[in-house]
């Protein structure tokens, strides 16, 4: 249960932990949905590890994942940042974005629910879609519910949806190894790298000076080169091969 | 800052707080939006009543408030919930709900910001279409994306959106009550009694046995009966008046 410490204070536990493709921030996607190949699970923990208090869930599509931005709790939170969408040279208030620098560092995702499995004290939720970093602390699991939660005449602000996707290519090797990857792990690694390739997941801060970068997916060291709005794929190894 | 006491728990601080027309649970609509005329303000609290710290939002008409469930923190979580929406009478797991009575006592609501009014150290979002109760503890305050959080593909389980809007009728008194009160407060009251109860805001353990209700909206307490699918407001007074 959770505890009113004071007026002001109140203490909130994990409920889940995530397993994701994303083991490092670099390269996730800013929000849900952007690259539906992005996998991740939720593993409920105790005493939340029962199949009854997911009863039920199974029969929505797509849930909510109130999570809290882990990564970012030590670096605290700023009144404004520089949205990446943005350019990353203008000031909005954290209120106005969802950045993981906010007070309480409270992040909201909507992903698609592929499935849950049961069985050993085990409740998993098998997630598609995602944009969450590997070992994120989940708060809360809710059901989305079309008619409260998609607002057709919502306006997006200083946002739109119309970004443009850049084309993203793969040299040979990596090619092959992205199908031999895929063959043993059932993981559809190549569609991933493009979804998230084709976002261009570089700091505004870095494109006009960084031209090669690098980002692990699961244990595999994916490299790029970009170049104006072109990408390719020039190396693709698993952590062993690569130290 | 956030402070992390251990692997699991986490404290988190109010940023805000709602002042709502809805003074007491009984008649909140069960989501955001079922109720248009349903206002309410968040002020924020120090040290987040700052302008800038919202600088942006005015652009979006939604937004999503994360709050506490703050009535409910005492009674604690439960695994499964019978949701009224089902007729009261089928457990589902509480993560598969909305229900207040889940662990960590999360809500969230995307609501309509009518306004952001900032002067004297005083930081107020004005918004519509609201679910949420005076005095609810926010913990933070988002954007509302479209491209992210419109899923126009989501099922919704469950729950349906075609439930039946039962009629409401106001007698003479309470007709004449709401037109001096809204021209002399602004404020809709009819319309929004209109919209709380055409949805039928009764338990469903209520609605074979009980035909007299009561609700209080701001200082207002209304009471209607109700028989079949026929509602009669019946009486609107000040609370001074009442008692």
């Amino acid at each position: 249960m959770i505890k009113k410490n004071s007026v002001e204070n109140f203490t909130i536990h994990t409920i889940g932990v995530i397993r994701s493709c994303f083991v490092e921030k670099f390269g996730i996607p800013r929000q849900p949905g952007l690259a539906p190949s992005a996998c991740a699970e939720i593993e409920l923990v105790e005493p939340y590890n029962r199949q009854e208090m997911v009863q039920g869930l199974e029969r929505f599509s797509h849930i909510w994942i109130q999570f809290l931005f882990h990564e970012t709790l030590s670096e605290g939170w700023k009144a404004t940042v520089r949205p990446p969408r943005l350019g990353g040279n203008r000031r909005m208030g954290v209120f106005a974005t969802r950045s993981p620098h906010r007070p309480n560092h409270l992040g909201l995702s909507a992903v698609r629910l592929l499935g849950i499995k049961t069985g050993d004290d085990r409740v998993r939720l098998e997630l598609g879609g995602v944009d969450l970093l590997d070992g994120t602390p989940v708060v809360d699991i809710k059901p989305y519910i079309p008619y409260a939660d998609c607002l057709k005449d919502a306006s997006a602000g200083w946002l739109s949806d119309d970004f443009i996707k850049i084309s993203v290519e793969f040299l040979h090797e990596p090619a092959e190894f992205c199908r031999e990857y895929e063959r043993t792990t059932g993981r559809k690694l190549a569609r991933l790298i493009e979804e998230i390739l084709e976002q261009d997941p570089r700091p505004a801060s870095q494109r006009d000076r960084k031209h090669h970068f690098g980002m692990m997916l699961w244990e595999v060291n994916v490299r790029w080169k970009i170049d104006k709005e072109r990408c390719v794929v020039t190396a693709c190894q698993t952590l062993e091969e690569n130290g």
